[in-house]
């Protein structure tokens, strides 16, 4: 699955349900740092060695999973309602990281 | 681009500047909660009717669509810190929510 | 109660349980960030209006002041961990915002 | 100083320079959010160790008292928005935890 394709699908899921009036900017992004919250309970009292040992668990990575995949997916709403392409941006970005970080050869 | 190509590409450019020992896990997802903070910024004081206007201005399209790319960066990478791969996780999600929230008819 | 106060009571109570251990740096900034998600999660879906109105519902009203609450509980133990002493911080930081925005006169 | 005294001082300031009409639930909300992204961002890349050594630094430790600072600040005016007092708050959640996780004796 690409990004575009992902904006496609979250549309009109969200669409046949009614609930673009609730897509607001602000409430996307709210909603966004909401899940990436519940990412980070996973996180909380883990060393690092902790949570590669955790995720062997498939319930646990799955769960993961699911918080990683809901931030991706209101940031792809997010987008989507100011006319931003996800995929684009994320190519420009690496675009200037790869201006701001260059090789040393 | 798909999601196992903004992986690998995330990857090699990291890995090609010996950034990798600093990629655990918990250090990605505080990571992502910063540029989430930073995308939030763009939010802070305006109404969502100011925010749709503001997008309008180039610059400031450009400013919100690097910090959103930037969450989704870090996300594919802690992903791949994690043995998770984020497209199949971005669809089993929509699987479930799908199961979830059953459309009406 | 002020901030001595209520960083001696916390002190004192992860003491008593040997929660020391968990109580890293990293570990508390990640947890305060937890808590405002989940103070986040209250305010997700509604309007300004919608929240100023459910708040007026007592059991609302205090599951938000536990959130807050909750934030401010373990940015205490932060600053414990740091050295800082959080009514200082505070203080300090009054200052420093009274002269970066004067009054004009 | 206390909760109460910090809270007066709060709305004093900001009603000296007409911020009220911005200080709205969310507005505020997603303002501590913010700060608490910047508070994260001196953690993102050290470990624990590192941090505490960085501490040391004064500089260094007044950057991270201004950002705890800035979240409590938030906080303590949207509890005040909200008609919470934020002492109230942390006193009974003390409460509650003292009851969740009771002494073994």
């Amino acid at each position: 699955m690409d990004f575009r394709e992902l904006e496609e699908k979250l549309v009109a899921f969200r669409d046949a349900r009614g609930w673009g009036k609730y897509h607001t900017p602000k409430n996307l992004a709210v909603s966004a740092a909401v899940e990436l919250g519940e990412l980070l309970e996973h996180f909380q009292w883990e060393s690092d060695g902790e949570i590669l040992e955790s995720v062997k668990d498939p319930a646990k990575k799955e769960a993961i999973s699911d918080e990683i995949a809901d931030v991706v997916i209101y940031l792809t709403l997010l987008a989507h309602e100011l006319g931003i392409d996800i995929g684009e941006a994320v190519e420009r970005k690496l675009g200037k990281n790869g201006e701001k970080y260059p090789l040393r050869t």
